[in-house]
């Protein structure tokens, strides 16, 4: 892989992925132009659906140093789509092709808001996977009470083993040591209790080995739901169908919170004054729990650097999603969760002897 | 059983289940007194442990048509014990004692804040299952942008297989079509994605037996996390694992919000009237969002009525979960419950011939 610097990094994007693409792909990129820094974008995906978005997004991009390139690729994966026949048959779609060129070292990064599995499938099938590391996990930073805290997996495995689990628990911790700066990170595994005998066998089985091999730095034991929010861990592991689920949960919640409130501040008479300061108080407080600051999701485990954008991305969502993506490239993510990983094993072995 | 009736119902509660056992159960007892109407509850537990907080409870309830009557257990079951060890040795505890009131039909409900595994596994064994139902699932309301929706398993199952599920999905549309009053309740299946394809294997075997069997009124095919506060669907099915971390998610999340409003309102030079004024408002919110209010879920699926109060819920609370399971019992829920399954499968054998 090339290897990123300060100076220029290249994110090989699948413009056709996700619920409006390209258009919103577009005007992701335009909306963030001005934040990126020295960036290369390919633009992967159908030629003529593309060019216009293209040559409109150049024109509004103009004034920054972001270089926009298209890649032509033949189809579209769609988001019903098996991912065992993405990779069969597909490897030319857009999101293939922007997996193959970071694989030809054309870029430091793919990003999609398409079909998760195909990401994951393609991207493990062409980019491979970090020694010792069976299947890669979707992980990202949510908002808590205590800072923020990484969630995985978020819906790459819908059925996991308890060795996975283990995985995404060391993997978690590589990860959060880089992004929040915690030496020992506390991690633990979301279940439906925090006594022993709680859960269901792989949760237990993943506890088992958690306690007496004593792989992670700081095991924090299990957590239960009202412990994500609460912000107890800084990384929480579970299988990708509670993982998925509990990302949804939390921002459903957030909305009828949110809606709740608006209903309630109707200005009356005489208190218009009160319900716009409130307004205005409520506006800025839900704009720090908007989900779609928090979105782009790194695909944790991969031997190089996959982010996934929600596939209901707008352009805002979307635009946050490639300036985390840029940000994580140009701090060489998958070379420091790389070297953690090497580190720790040769400590092991050493331990060992 | 004894036929519950609009003059008098009798629930035996478990006074040693929940984290603060006994003193919460009888000062939720006194909280609620003036509201339960005419009702008989039987207090089982240590009668050393318990007789202070009785005399106590007793004056304070003095003024109101409710008996109060203490029937010895021997012992307590803790809330890490396997379910297995309840059943095999623990019928004595105050649990098994408010069980085997039921079972005897000395009570028509019983209501515990203790270990819900025990919980489920004494009433399976002595209360029964309604006819062709495998496993209890817990099933509560909870509120959301359209009313309530109802939501099961919330953790009695930590594992469960496709009949399990459809199970659910039958139970929870007969006790929708009942609370709700809707004669077409929509049922929804918790997965990670609308697609036919996502998810893992029990909830697509699920979701295939619901398509071609047509056991629901108004299915409602897969729904995502976001769809249980959104309250797209009349009932949503999951596993009891994911189920758990949902209902804790939802709390976990409304409490941030909470927890972050009331940071941002802080009274100020010249603003102390609007943050008075909002706090206020704030107040009204969420003591509708809170979820001590929801507090008490049914077993449902047994031959019985056997209600669930969160372990941790305070004196509100758990007043919350008894007139819950006072008013379910009132209303002669399980023999509504069990009439509505009779009708269907008549009408099902009917169909067939």
């Amino acid at each position: 892989m090339i290897a990123p610097s300060q100076d220029s990094v290249c994110v090989a994007i699948d413009c056709m992925g996700g619920d409006a693409a390209p258009r919103v792909v577009f005007e992701g990129i335009a909306l963030c132009a001005h934040e990126l820094g020295k960036v290369a974008l390919q633009l992967c995906g159908d030629p003529a659906c593309i060019e216009p978005f293209f040559q409109e997004t150049r024109e509004k991009t103009r004034a920054y140093p972001v270089t926009l390139e298209v890649i032509p690729a033949e189809d579209v994966i769609p988001s019903d789509m098996k991912p065992a026949v993405a990779v069969r048959s597909h490897r030319n779609s857009s999101l293939g092709v922007a997996v193959r060129s970071v694989r030809e070292h054309q870029a430091h990064a793919v990003l999609s808001a398409g079909n998760t599995g195909a990401l994951m499938a393609l991207s493990k099938v062409m980019l491979g996977m970090l020694e010792g590391i069976d299947r890669p996990a979707i992980a990202t930073f949510l908002p808590t009470m205590r800072g923020q805290s990484l969630v995985l997996d978020l819906g790459a495995n819908a059925e996991c083993s308890a060795r996975n689990l283990v995985d995404f628990c060391f993997l978690g911790e590589a990860l959060a040591q880089i992004v929040l700066g915690v030496p020992s990170p506390s991690v633990g595994l979301l279940n439906i209790g925090s006594e022993e005998t709680k859960g269901n066998h792989t949760v237990q089985e993943a506890a088992d080995i958690l306690k007496h091999a004593r792989i992670l730095k700081n095991y924090a034991g299990f957590l239960e739901g009202t412990d994500i929010c609460a912000g107890t861990a800084d990384v929480v592991v579970t299988d990708g169908f509670t993982g998925n689920v509990v990302l949804k949960t939390i921002e459903g919640s957030i909305h009828f919170v949110k809606d709740r409130i608006k209903g309630a501040i109707r200005p009356s008479a005489g208190m218009w004054l009160s319900a716009l300061l409130l307004r205005r108080s409520m506006k800025k407080i839900f704009a720090n729990l908007d989900p779609r600051i928090y979105n782009g999701a790194v695909l944790l485990g991969l031997d190089a650097l996959a982010v996934k954008s929600h596939g209901g991305a707008d352009d805002f969502a979307f635009a946050q999603a490639l300036k985390f993506t840029v940000n994580v490239a140009r701090q060489n993510l998958i070379g420091r969760v790389k070297g953690s990983l090497d580190k720790l094993s040769s400590l092991e072995e050493n331990t060992t002897l």
